[in-house]
């Protein structure tokens, strides 16, 4: 059993810990932009002054990029080793108008904190550090040996930490990672993620004349450059959304039986679902359920696309250029390079003549499904009902962390997703939130599974 | 002949020519943008100015958007009477930053001045201005009546005018309307244009989810806004350029034997002019050529397209909103409010499940083809040559004067397209540019042509 003295005294910190994620998302660590790096380092800065207040040893590991914060508490004779996973940076935040208070002036409203980060990945990771080290803080002994490695690249790709993660390995050994950046399955519903979808994402770009023409005066003679990206686009995919890339589905690792009778099992409701983000019907593959489609099936999302005139009125032109970023999210055992390859032939074949393209491949991962009979499934399972007082259900997620792959192939560990979100919490959208019970639930959740797994020893 | 003191005139006026234009073209009169509107009017003072100091009587029409101005010469018993019509609104200039000179400071290089608005329409219109004005000030009796009609919406359709032209009928009441806003057919090729295309333009707006979603966490269950929209766009055109809109060509005026075979005489150099454009092919229906293709056959063009993230790096959104500008170039015979119905319908058979869509349609006019063997096209082919030492070959164009057809059905008068323009003078585009020489020579056309008119009573 968790200490109650601690479980007692992380009732009394809640105030702090509050304030705490919030002083910590006040700060802008958009990693991909370029004009924000103090700030994704002052993020990173900000962690590692709260390990080593917490008597934490703390390392700041450079990379090509944002710097990575190793921190741990000391070994225990015969104990699991644990390396909790996160990141400080998070998404970029336009469109600012439509958030109804600044991404980064974290307010709380109707029971939620809203900010950028809130959620993805600040508030769930933090629940681990706040655990953790009020645990070292009450001078009760650790069942095990904890590492945060917490990096600033995952809404980038992390593609330093990949790089790296081979000769960190030693540094990182450890029996499991466990990993708090997905969601519940529902308000109510706590859930561990077993599986993951990889993710491959694109720029293109469509160029047509040396530079924007009269359509009236040239129309009819040039292939117009957005006309072109449009129909590259729409040749992609179908009206059901199954991707039309030859050889797309080649690899993709079907849904079990089990499975799906598991997931037919949870109390989905597709209609409040649909409700729920606003549209009228949803939309997909015949065939699946909403649920599988979001979290078992490869998808192709158009991100962004821009062309011409967008601002007021009329401008009666041919767009020298157009451009669209993409991204393919895959499944188990499809391969992102070999997407690449097959994306680029469907290109090369459906490209109007007349204008010339470029594509731009950006980051790609596979996808990710865990063994669900691991003792640390079963010890997180407890943890899970002790805090929550439900125990959880086994899900899928569609979204991506592409380094949970590399994980179990470099260090050879078992992987635990365990979300406190909600699936609504507005991840990558306007007015991102968390829960802020399940925020101080996530710390209570995550001091029982030290103990559990303290238990496994 | 034109009173050859007058000719001599101009040739000694020619700085003042120059210098009026450009203190004209300094003034950023973007008729579409709102936050230009006092620029609009001071564009449309300076000219009712220029008018009054010339002796002319003027007077501003006020319009629900922007005034009218309407000059004009004493009458002239038992000649005719000419309306010059133009406009002095320009359209917007972005994208800023490929101006190798702003937009609004007007420069001379090479022979030419380039500026937004230096020939659509400022320059071109200005010709006749200052014909008149000095034709005015040398004292010399003009041999016909001419009325300035100069307005400041043709950017953004003219609809103003349209409305109100019913009402201006008596006091516009006249022979002839003269129109400079068209191109010669090359340099040192001067032209009448006998056709126009007309035009309908168009907004749309597709919208999915309330807000932006995680393309991971909601990818597969959401139909992707960006994606309907190229989809929706992608079926109004075939791979040629073909509008696969049904009843779209139902009206389409086809090409006479005889004006294919007059424009199969012009010196077309279709790999000069891919060249001047910058692509390495040109492009659309077969069995027409590039000429053909952009007078004489109707056109789907996407004119700017905006959805989901658009700056910097990766942002895996599926985005709430997708919309897109587009218009149609149509040809004579061609009803712009039958095609919005087409359009309409054809959209709801081809918008996808999922998404709501919602078309605006902005302005239409249908377009003109005039008499080749009027008096007036005769006149204009003497003065032509005798301004620019060759004489003019007949051609129509491909861009829309939306109120040229509503000239000859409501003024029941000729109608004289007289471009000075080339067609690689970037209207609409950055660095649009007039050529100095053909300024000059314009305004001496213009003398002439009054000369030639006025010779016909």
């Amino acid at each position: 059993m968790c200490p109650a003295s601690l479980l007692d005294q992380l009732d009394s910190a809640a105030d702090r810990h509050l304030s705490e994620l919030i002083e910590w998302l006040k700060i802008p660590s958009i990693s991909s932009d370029s004009t924000r790096v103090d700030d994704v380092h002052r993020a990173c800065q900000w962690l590692a002054d709260k390990f080593t207040a917490s008597g934490l040893q703390v390392e700041l590991i450079p990379t090509q990029g944002h710097p990575m914060v190793l921190a741990q508490t000391p070994p225990v004779n015969n104990a699991p080793v644990v390396v909790v996973y996160g990141h400080y940076d998070v998404q970029p935040v336009e469109p600012l108008d439509q958030w109804i208070t600044g991404p980064f002036e974290p307010t709380v409203r109707d029971g939620n904190l809203y900010a950028r980060g809130a959620t993805d990945d600040k508030g769930q990771v933090l629940t681990h550090i706040q655990s953790v080290c009020d645990w070292v803080a009450s001078g009760e002994p650790l069942p095990l040996q904890i590492k945060f490695l917490i990096e600033g690249e995952e809404e980038v790709g992390s593609e330093n930490l990949e790089r790296m993660l081979p000769d960190l390995s030693e540094r990182l050994a450890c029996d499991c990672v466990v990993i708090s950046d997905s969601s519940q399955y529902a308000a109510g519903q706590p859930a561990i993620t077993y599986g993951l979808r990889g993710i491959a994402t694109y720029e293109i770009q469509v160029d047509g004349p040396s530079q924007d023409l009269h359509s009236g005066s040239f129309g009819g003679a040039v292939m117009n450059p957005a006309i072109a990206l449009c129909h590259m686009l729409s040749s992609m995919v179908d009206d059901q959304g199954r991707i039309q890339i030859e050889g797309y589905y080649d690899d993709v690792r079907d849904l079990s039986q089990s499975e799906r009778d598991q997931w037919q099992a949870l109390p989905q409701d597709e209609e409040w679902f649909a409700k729920s983000i606003g549209v009228d019907e949803l939309f997909g593959e015949s065939g699946y359920s909403a649920d599988e489609r979001r979290w078992a099936r490869p998808t192709f999302d158009v991100n962004g696309i821009t062309a011409g005139h967008q601002g007021e009125g009329v401008k009666t032109i041919i767009p020298a250029t157009a451009t669209a970023k993409f991204s393919f999210r895959l499944v188990p055992d499809q391969d992102p390079k070999k997407i690449t390859a097959a994306l680029e032939k469907h290109l090369a074949k459906h490209a109007p003549k007349g204008v010339c393209w470029t594509l731009k491949p950006d980051h790609g991962a596979p996808g990710m499904l865990a063994d669900t009979d691991s003792k640390f499934v079963k010890a997180a399972n407890h943890a899970i009902e002790s805090a929550f007082g439900t125990p959880p259900v086994l899900i899928r997620e569609g979204g991506s962390i592409p380094i949970v792959t590399r994980f179990q192939e470099v260090l050879k560990c078992d992987c635990l997703l365990l979300g406190w979100g909600q699936s609504d919490d507005n991840t990558h959208s306007p007015n991102e939130k968390f829960s802020v019970a399940d925020y101080h639930r996530g710390i209570r959740a995550s001091a029982h599974l030290w103990d559990e797994i303290g238990k496994l020893s």
